[in-house]
């Protein structure tokens, strides 16, 4: 398959590269940043553009893969393309593409960084399409990437996105605020590692309902005190820990 | 060494089988439930009680390892005792003990469930202890379970408690609110199981403020707004999507 990679960052990045491990062809990767084209491009052994007037215009599929905030305009000032057009963002209706003859959308559902390389056998791959014979296509080359291929409506696949704010997104922030509380009393944030793995592994096997822990469901009052006169005035800690420590709270009491 | 292990819930469990699998022996199992005890006790090859008067008064060892909240009541209501009294508290200064002529704290860092066994070698155990020759036991013992063994005072060992409650509690309780928004969409937790993983593992290799990625973390408003409006009214999604994602906008412009 003759594929045309329109994006640079981290999802191009990673996409990319497991699309020419599996064998495929990238003919052309576009980027506005010629830099960005090259370093990827070069990683792909393709071809780096930065002008959309160089798109080959007969390709058989483009992936547009750019920042979702960005992809409607930039959809709208592309060429005519016969190709497959799709898009590889959570968030965006397929109809956003419906100007092209044939259109769908390629999600990897995955956090990626273009440093790290993913497993993408394990990477679930949500599919959606205009009709029966672009679906046929995008399945086949997302079956050659994962284990883990299904459909998902546009609906779907926004629920699917905030959901993955919270588990992603929300829980790097914890992280990263527990980073910052450790730094302040001289530990290592390494010390955290088995407790975030062992809460990680957790709810591949039970359900999070049952997993929750800690003085909030627990309605461990006297801990839940000590801690907001630690984090007293000390924002965003203090609010942080307030409204969460309500969240399970209340939930702990509907139980 | 005689050990008495005072409590039955999730901290006792995991650390009474530890000790036991090392050949350690658990002379009592007190809990103030004798159902708790007997249950516990018969995984440890150990005798339940359930009145404070018949522990026994010559062990080496007593580890209490009730409620945070209980233990200082509890701690004033037990018999003398002449070996080492210490507690498995995050959040409880060592002090707590002094009434004791041998104390310490031997704080296993590391979330419980009963039903989950531990790898307890990758569990860091931080210790604390009113003199050199308590210290020595405890790190002889903690050594015997652990391979990540370390010193922490009281307030270092509070600081460390909050930042547990973000990176683990909290942490959960984003999967909860997940998997329930999933649950509204017809769709099954398990698609979040890769990204949890690779949440997870990117920051035992890089420091959380490097890793964060999403709609907040590159100010993309449109993607936000989208999210907001679905949330809208669905509490306490709402409040937390606003409340985070403001943090992590922050902390982004003050790069």
């Amino acid at each position: 398959m003759n594929i045309v990679l329109i994006g640079s960052g981290n999802v191009a990045t990673q996409l990319g590269l497991a699309l020419v491990k599996r064998g495929h062809r990238i003919s052309q990767v576009f980027s506005r940043t010629h830099t960005n084209a090259e370093v990827l491009a070069n990683k792909l052994s393709s071809k780096a553009i930065s002008c959309k007037s160089e798109l080959n215009l007969q390709a058989e599929l483009y992936i547009v893969s750019v920042k979702d905030d960005a992809l409607v305009e930039f959809i709208a000032d592309l060429p005519e393309l016969k190709g497959i057009v799709c898009h590889t963002a959570g968030s965006v209706d397929v109809q956003v593409l419906n100007r092209f003859d044939q259109y769908g959308v390629f999600y990897p559902f995955q956090t990626f960084t273009k440093e790290k390389q993913v497993d993408f056998k394990q990477v679930p791959i949500l599919l959606e399409a205009d009709n029966d014979k672009v679906y046929k296509c995008l399945l086949k080359l997302a079956e050659s990437l994962s284990d883990k291929v299904s459909k998902a409506s546009s609906q779907q696949r926004g629920q699917l996105h905030v959901a993955a704010v919270f588990a992603c997104n929300f829980v790097n922030h914890m992280y990263r605020l527990s980073e910052d509380l450790l730094d302040d009393s001289g530990l290592s944030f390494e010390l955290l590692n088995p407790l975030i793995k062992e809460t990680a592994d957790k709810v591949m096997s039970l359900s999070p309902r049952l997993t929750q822990t800690g003085p909030a469901s627990r309605n461990d009052q006297l801990i839940i005190q000590k801690h907001m006169r630690l984090l007293k005035g000390n924002e965003p800690f203090e609010s942080i820990y307030k409204n969460l420590t309500e969240s399970i709270l209340a939930l702990s009491k509907s139980k």
